[in-house]
C-alpha cells in the first residue's frame, strides 16, 4: 500500500438557522470541554465521528435528532472540508483524544445545512449547553467551523435561490408580508426596496392572503399569509427564469 | 476508542460532461483492468484515493490533470457517498487490492462534476482509455458509479439554473442560437419551445450577436454569438429572480 494515502476518520458538522425576533440569522452551538480552557471559548458545531455501518446522511440526522430531539428535520449537505491541517490546533488534539479516547490528528468532515424555527423547544441528549448565537456574533470556535459558518451562509442563499420554499421553514405558519420580508433581508446580499418586495411578493401565487390580521401591535395590523407547498411545486422547474 | 467509529480511505470521482454534435450529453469513462473480467465490462469514472497532504479539492484537480492533460478545468465539488456497502462487490475489492496494493472493503468518496468541449484533445498522463460515452448509454460500472452519475445529471441542472454562464463552457467560443438550444434541451427536464426560446435569450443582454454567419450549411445560415461573462456578472445576485 502506498503509505502516502489517507486511512482517516470522517465526521459530520451541522449548521442550523434560526430567524429571531430582531431580525438576525442565528446558528445552535454546543459546549465542550477541555480542562484549563475557559467555558466561553470552547463553543463548537454539532456533530460527530460517523459509525461504520453509516452513511454519513444518517450520522447527521443522527447528529441532529441528539442536538434538538426534533425528528426530520430539513438537512442538505452542503460540502466536504479535507484541509490536511484542520484538526491540528493542540487544543483540539486533546479534546479529539478526551472525547474519542485515542489520538486522532486528521479527520475530516461533511457538513450539512440544516433550519429550525427558532421558538421551537430544544431537548438535546447529548449536550448539556445548547445555545442560538446571532450569526455576525460567532465566537472563536475549534477546528474550522468558523470556515464552515461563513461558507454556510453562502450555501443557505443558494439553497433558497434554488428552493425559495424552504425559506418558509424559518416563519411561523402564518407570517406577515414584513417578516419574510425582514427574513429575506437578513439572508440576501443585496438589500431590495419594501414596495417592490411586496410587488414581487404579490405575483406569487403560492403565498396565501389570509382572513386574519395581527392583534396588539401598536403599528397598523397587517395580514398573515401563508405558505403553499402544493402551488409552490407545480411553478417550478425552469432552468432559465 | 469506540471501534465502531470508522477508520476509512477517502477518494475523489469526477463526472466531467461534454456536448456532442448529435445533441446529447456525454460523460468521459476510463478503462480498468481486473483479470477475467471482459475488458468492455470495466469502464469507470475517474477517480483516485486522496493523499495524506491533499485537500479533496487538490485531489479532484490531480485527477482532472492526469485524465485530460488540461490545466484549471472548471470544478465543482456535489456530494459525498458514503454507503457502507458501495465497494463491497468483490470484483470491486479485487481491484481496489491490485491498484492499491492493499484490501480495502470500505471507501467513501467525494463526487465531483467537471465540463469539457467534447472536440478538445483529452491527453491522459494515466489511463491508457478515455472514452466519451453518451450519458443515456453508459454501461453497467463498478461500484456506485451509475448512482453517482444518475445524481450528477440532477446537479449538472441546479448548477446551471444556479449560474447560467457556465453552459457555455461547453460550447464553442462562438455559437448559434440553436446549438445553445440544443444544449438547454439536453440539460433540460421541460421542452422549451424555439421561438420562446429566441425571445427568451434576446432579452439576455450578456449575449451578443456577431458580424458572422455560419458558412457551408445546407439550412439557412444562421448569426454567430459569443458569452460575455463580464455582463453576466451584472446581472446576477438576486434571491428572487
Amino acid at each position: 500500500m502506498n503509505p502516502n494515502f489517507i486511512h482517516t476518520y470522517l465526521s459530520v458538522d451541522c449548521v442550523v438557522f434560526g430567524f429571531d425576533f430582531e431580525n438576525k440569522l442565528n446558528i445552535l452551538l454546543v459546549q465542550r470541554h477541555v480542562e484549563d480552557i475557559p467555558v466561553e471559548q470552547q463553543k463548537k458545531l454539532p456533530g460527530s465521528l460517523i459509525y461504520s455501518n453509516e452513511d454519513v446522511d444518517d450520522a447527521a440526522n443522527r447528529v441532529l435528532l441528539e442536538l434538538t430531539g426534533i425528528k426530520k428535520m430539513v438537512l442538505k449537505q452542503f460540502k466536504c472540508f479535507a484541509d490536511p491541517n484542520r484538526a491540528s490546533n493542540q487544543n483540539d488534539i486533546r479534546w479529539m483524544g478526551e472525547e474519542y479516547k485515542h489520538n486522532i490528528d486528521r479527520i475530516i468532515t461533511v457538513a450539512y445545512l440544516s433550519l429550525c424555527r427558532i421558538d421551537h423547544k430544544i431537548n438535546s441528549t447529548k449536550y448539556d449547553t445548547v445555545d442560538w448565537h446571532p450569526i455576525d456574533k460567532v465566537p472563536q470556535l475549534p477546528f474550522d467551523h468558523n470556515k464552515i459558518i461563513d461558507e454556510s451562509l453562502i450555501e443557505i442563499r443558494k439553497w433558497i435561490d434554488s428552493d425559495f420554499s424552504i425559506i418558509f421553514v424559518l416563519l411561523p405558519k402564518k407570517f406577515t408580508i414584513r417578516q419574510l420580508y425582514q427574513l429575506y433581508n437578513a439572508l440576501s446580499e443585496k438589500k431590495i426596496d419594501i414596495k417592490n418586495f411586496h410587488k414581487k411578493i404579490s405575483s406569487f401565487s403560492y403565498i396565501i392572503p389570509l382572513d386574519e390580521i395581527e392583534t396588539n401591535v401598536s403599528h397598523r395590523a397587517a395580514r398573515y399569509y401563508k405558505f403553499d407547498p402544493k402551488i409552490y411545486k407545480k411553478t417550478q422547474n425552469k432552468l432559465i427564469k
